[in-house]
């Protein structure tokens, strides 16, 4: 893979419950494109990640994220797991680093059950997304326009469905971060 | 206990990743206020109850609600879980199963996670409730208006926060079932 990310500091943010595939292998794509990663969560303890209920291995933090500088980041990246944005969108520094990214135009990629922390960040007002089945009415009545495609763009918002869209979330999510900050990410803020 | 539910029926609406407590506790409370209880899930396979994300043992449906006739019962109590809803409020079967008790008046009590499934019922426009603090925007988009209390009574719709509101939520659910229909229940439908 060509290192089209380089110089790109990417945050991923999520805590227990996570997804497993939709952190690592999004992870290593972004790793492999040449971006430092690193992972944000409510804490810098190590966390259980999932696939579906069952845990698969812990994961270890780099930084807490009321210690997080949303600035020093280039983008965001949301993995699903029902539990996972659950517990992150009662958090308000998880909200507000959410939210700062919005604020500041930078890309932003979701996947799966991610998108809640997205309707507690109250940043999908017209925007056009696509989640986890069970998420539709939920995101539609936060004011986003619900599509079922294996991954959708909206300059800057990159969303997918569930785990079988990750390499389409992966390649739309790089695109996405190579372009760097959208105005129409601030729009919905 | 005085058997205030002897002739009632109550059916409990539930799937994997139900929380225990939330399920286990109403149900025997209920059995001892002398009810009949049916355990209704999206089939009859076993499927596994947690303590939050552990596995707490399996539990067997009684019917699948897709073969389940809301008429034969006289209340509905939705434990939660974070998965549960999240699988329940997909199933149409379970949808409409849930949205009959509020069309035929008969109360309903839902716990922490279960009122996604409310949200996707469409049942909540103008009604008061309490729920797991995660799912407060989620309900103000439906519609509802969200208190913080252990337990919240809107004619005949019960909810609850989390498993240390489950005596109140028990005590207030019982004499909802025992007074029976309520007008107001179809209001909002």
């Amino acid at each position: 893979m060509t290192q089209t990310l380089s110089d790109h500091t990417i945050a991923i943010l999520a805590t227990e419950g996570v997804e497993f595939s939709e952190l690592d292998e999004p992870r290593q794509a972004l790793r492999d494109a040449g971006a430092t990663v690193e992972l944000v969560s409510l804490d810098t303890e190590p966390f259980r990640a999932f696939d579906s209920l069952d845990p698969r291995g812990e994961e270890q933090p780099d930084v807490a994220v009321a210690d997080a500088d949303a600035s020093r980041y280039d983008g965001l990246l949301l993995p699903g797991g029902v539990a996972n944005p659950d517990k992150l969108r009662q958090d308000e520094d998880a909200v507000a680093f959410v939210r700062a990214f919005f604020e500041a135009g930078k890309p932003v990629s979701a996947i799966c059950h991610a998108p809640w922390t997205l309707i507690e960040a109250g940043v999908l007002e017209g925007r056009t997304v696509t989640s986890f089945p069970s998420l539709k009415t939920d995101l539609e009545n936060a004011g986003a326009k619900w599509v079922d495609e294996e991954v959708h763009v909206d300059a800057g918002l990159t969303t997918s469905r569930n785990p079988g869209d990750i390499p389409a979330f992966i390649s739309k999510s790089i695109e996405e971060f190579a372009e760097g900050k959208h105005r129409a990410q601030k729009r919905s803020v």
